[in-house]
């Protein structure tokens, strides 16, 4: 491991008042200081490294020009706040970024007080920001608000609702657009195009000719309504920018990497803003440090890496990763089917639909971060005899919600809905954990919703979700790799609504949905052992429910206890609801359903996460025996 | 009643197909017959007027252009559909509209080959219709797409995310852009007066120029990449409209009322147009019908009414409306408390946030059809210490469910929500009722989820919600009127997470959640009649619950019947989760879970729904019959 590099200047600075008593000449030398630590830290501790590298001089300069915290910073997204974390008082907690009990890789406001608003998923930060400033206005305070959003982020309609309410509201919001032309992939999109031909074709400005520029329009002593009525007609009559048809006073592009750029606008519109400012920035991602500005992603997420040669520490995966196994399979299954399309919202790589765009380029669409355009685009496609597999996030997936009821599943419509980072997703935290696909697709008329219990049953339900065209279908699967089971050379299509017994017993029975079946199986081997005779069945559907194996469990056990991971209003709920209206629940059966606890559980490994939950092998064997009111016995849960 | 009008030349048409028979010369006077239908037809049945009467000259012009429905034709939200239903064969049926068994007051797939998409909620229009224009560009077919869009549904997110896409995927899709200046309030945001900047400052060109515009752009013998390069060009150094900027080509405005404009227009579109093409039509809602003309809301949706007064039929309320009780409880409120502020997405009246503003006009703010940066502008209030109250209705909420999980909810921020037309909803269908609110907020760590058993509790509601200040919490209330209890002069806070017993028993325990507390009560009544003692308790709150009121319903009783008017996975659910984690179950505790069926249902009187899911007096009272296994007594259920 290499030493922490030096940083005298750095040293200084614990919270953005040290940073302003420094000169505008010391603010190079702090930027390479502040890039040398968080290049430091995330090699040791992996995370999202270009990100933060681009904004550094950015970072700096919004903290050393407005008086935050009390002007409000907002950074959208929040993977690009290492630099920002570094200099508002957590410097000395930057290496335990990502871990249990450790800073998260976002910003939050229970962190620290230069956090007035957490991120984590995209494009949020113009409608916070929004809010903030209207509440300065309605205050009579003169509190600046800024928010930093990149060009990635505004191909989402949340965003454009914002701008398109604070251009209205003639709001006093300063909007920081940080073009670096990537998001995590390139973006893609009409709007990521216009950036393009704006920061090409515009020459970058000094900041004379801002500061001119600047002085003319927003002046105190000028007329305000005036100067907006004239700048308007000019919109109007010269085009304009988009951005200032939505009513922002449009500066740039600008070098966002120059402090002589930088500084004088920021302060220029500190000082003399009074409506909505839309500051076009143009930075590099991973700027500064050579492995990252030579890789493809800029380092977006990395492992551990060695500082001197980038070289990410790889971890020898013990199985193929379900991202992987979902889209080997449906390339397979395209080859044979090709009506079989893909659609991805700006996330090509974590989906898989990478591999699959490059074998079926004109069947495969990159959307952009538009989660609730790639479900309704999947329904048009799906009206026209498509196949078309929508691969999300579980948690991004919650942005489509009203898509998917009323695009998708009131019509009928069969869409499949591959849903990736189901359950706990470790160093990423509450807010990328896929807890609640389950409830909220299990309560919708019409829809079929699957958990893979491991990666052959992922191939098995790829397969089936080509084969089903009778409407909607979802299967979900985790974050990170398999569970090393023997791969059949093809899936082979699942009877809907139909799940398995994988052992029989007499006493316990354990119904599992999804990945905790492996850990039901260890159960069963301790509560066998301990004298009850246990049955491990996969539902693999939670809806249609299997009514029939439901009945066989309730009537010929003494207990039964579902398992999944994810939310109450669920899976379990959906058995309760079942054996209630049935009347299994009549006579006595003991039941327990094991779910997500009900709250939002912290950043740790997955593997802890789940312990925690009690959804681990130990934690469903104290449930049976407490409910069979046995004491656990000593190291039986193993 | 007046007769129905005499329409000589609309008897010839049955199907668009006849249409395209008539002369261009032929086409106004078919435009007089079919306004004069609809205005018959709605006066009749109720239903949206305004909108369809502002597109009957553009529909007309469609169906006589285009080859519906080999032609895809999708108009966004859908309540301007009724002259298009007129036109392709529904025309036999069009007085059943909103009616039970008649036709939707929508579009909808199940209906008619000429309605390619379902619609209601608004925005949805161009995913759609992009998904169908790449599908018949992968099918190499020369099927065109047009999508008709008004101007109020372009300040969705959504929208934008599909423009976005159109203009890069490059895709032969036509947007209408059908700008009334009006939603159903008039429409607010930059969009808005952008438009309108657009539509006042180009006069409307005549269709020769148009012709020779399109002809030069569009022309079969141009290379069409030069031409869009040439255009591109052209946009940026004039500036272009925003839509060009995002890819389009951008035609108009035009007059949407004249045939000489829309038909050279559409005709060359149809013929040429070989990238996304918007064409800009301006119209006037209620056009045609003076009373609607005059109306401040264009008659946007109304009652029976006379054809030659516009009187509309007054229904004599029993009792106030919840809508009102809320606003004027907010109000109330809000006069003792500064912090208060209402936030609504384009349902100023629907919510009765438009009271609201009348007193409070720097404390509300419409934020147009923007539901998810409703809710994120609301956490960004609440970070100020302000106490947002996002008023939405349930169906509608459900656009912002992930800003409600990521903004709200992780942070734990008090934002508060209102939660109109929860449940049944009546004549708008399956598209509109609220279902689901229950279940997707209650799973969330943190939340405060209430329901309101009559327009009292309401009360108790919003001044319990102005107080609680420590997170997220939200109450569900349905449309229409209150069922007439005795009103408090104020509302009074209520404990969270306590509920009440209503009426003591012994044998039978009825657990509601919000409305159907009245028939529980009603039911009791044939309970003990049937000698069934039966206690009657309100939960007031899904989340928290009340633990120690479960315990002691369960407990004490044979049987215990939860009843909501909501979907699984809410109510029910969370009793359930409690009820087996807490061994309450273990000793044969009857429980039934009764909730809205699972399936879409169909439009109908709301007590017609009601009675139908069985969570009426009759159906709560033979629900504990079955369960108890006794056949129910005839005429026992009232």
């Amino acid at each position: 491991m290499t030493q922490s590099p030096k940083t005298p200047l750095l040293d200084q600075v614990t919270f953005p008042a040290d940073l302003r008593k420094l000169e505008d000449r010391d603010l190079p030398q702090l930027a390479r200081e502040v890039r040398d630590e968080m290049i430091d830290a995330v090699s040791r501790t992996g995370g999202h490294l270009g990100a933060g590298l681009g904004v550094v001089e950015l970072t700096i300069a919004i903290h050393s020009v407005f008086n935050t915290p009390d002007d409000r910073l907002i950074f959208d997204v929040g993977h690009q706040c290492y630099p920002h974390k570094i200099l508002t008082g957590r410097r000395d907690r930057i290496r335990t970024l990502r871990q249990e009990n450790g800073l998260s890789g976002f910003t939050r406001r229970a962190e620290s007080e230069y956090d007035p608003f957490g991120a984590a998923h995209s494009s949020t930060s113009i409608s916070a920001g929004l809010g903030m400033a209207v509440a300065a206005d309605i205050d009579k305070t003169d509190r600046r608000v800024i928010a930093v959003i990149g060009d990635g982020a505004l191909s989402a309609g949340m965003a454009y609702e914002a701008l398109n309410n604070a251009g209205a509201l003639d709001a006093r919001l300063i909007v920081i657009l940080n073009d670096n032309d990537m998001s995590i992939a390139p973006p893609t999109g009409a709007m990521s195009a216009y950036l393009a031909r704006l920061a090409s074709g515009r020459t970058y400005m000094g900041f004379r000719d801002f500061g001119k520029k600047l002085t003319a329009y927003l002046g105190k002593n000028v007329d305000r309504a005036i100067t907006r009525a004239v700048e308007h007609a000019r919109g109007y009559v010269t085009g304009g920018t988009m951005f200032e048809e939505m009513g922002f006073y449009h500066i740039g592009p600008i070098d966002g990497h120059s402090f002589d750029h930088l500084l004088p606008v920021l302060r220029n519109v500190r000082d003399n803003a009074n409506g909505p400012v839309l500051i076009h920035v143009v930075t590099q991602k991973g700027k500064g440090y050579p492995p990252a500005e030579a890789a493809a992603d800029k380092y977006h997420g990395v492992n551990k890496f060695d500082v001197i040669t980038g070289a990410q520490a790889k971890v020898k995966p013990n199985a193929p990763s379900y991202t992987n196994v979902f889209a080997e399979t449906l390339i397979q299954e395209a080859t044979l089917d090709d009506r079989v399309v893909g659609i991805t919202a700006a996330m090509p790589t974590g989906t898989g639909l990478d591999k699959f765009a490059e074998i079926f380029p004109s069947r495969c669409f990159d959307v952009g971060i538009a989660e609730q355009h790639a479900v309704t685009f999947a329904a048009g496609l799906a009206t026209e005899g498509f196949k078309p597999f929508a691969a999300l996030y579980s948690t991004f997936l919650q942005r489509a919600y009203d898509q998917v009821v009323h695009d998708v599943a009131i019509q009928g419509l069969p869409v499949r809905f591959p849903i990736d980072r189901a359950g706990f997703v470790g160093a990423d935290g509450p807010t990328h954990a896929g807890s609640f696909d389950t409830a909220f697709l299990a309560t919708l008329p019409g829809f079929v919703v699957m958990a893979a219990a491991d990666e052959a049953e992922l191939k098995h339900m790829v397969r089936t979700a080509v084969a089903y065209d009778a409407g909607p279908i979802s299967f979900r699967y985790p974050r990170g790799e398999g569970i090393g089971v023997d791969m059949p050379e093809r899936g082979h299509i699942l009877e809907i609504g139909k799940g398995r017994i994988v052992k029989e017993g007499t006493k316990v029975a354990l119904l599992s949905f999804g990945t905790r079946l492996a850990d039901c199986l260890l159960a069963a081997e301790d509560l066998d052992a301990a004298g009850l005779s246990t049955t491990v069945a996969d539902a693999r559907f939670a809806k249609p429910l299997d009514h029939a194996l439901i009945r066989q469990l309730a009537r010929h056990h003494e207990i039964l206890i579902t398992v999944e991971e994810g939310s109450v209003g669920g899976f379990g709920s959906q058995v309760m609801q079942f054996m209630a209206m049935d009347g299994l629940l009549d006579r006595g059966l003991k039941v327990r359903t094991l779910v997500m606890p009900d709250i939002w559980m912290e950043q740790a490994k997955p593997e802890a996460m789940i312990a925690h939950a009690g959804l681990d092998r130990a934690g469903i064997v104290s449930t049976v025996f407490n409910a069979l009111g046995r004491s656990v016995a000593v190291g039986v849960a193993g």
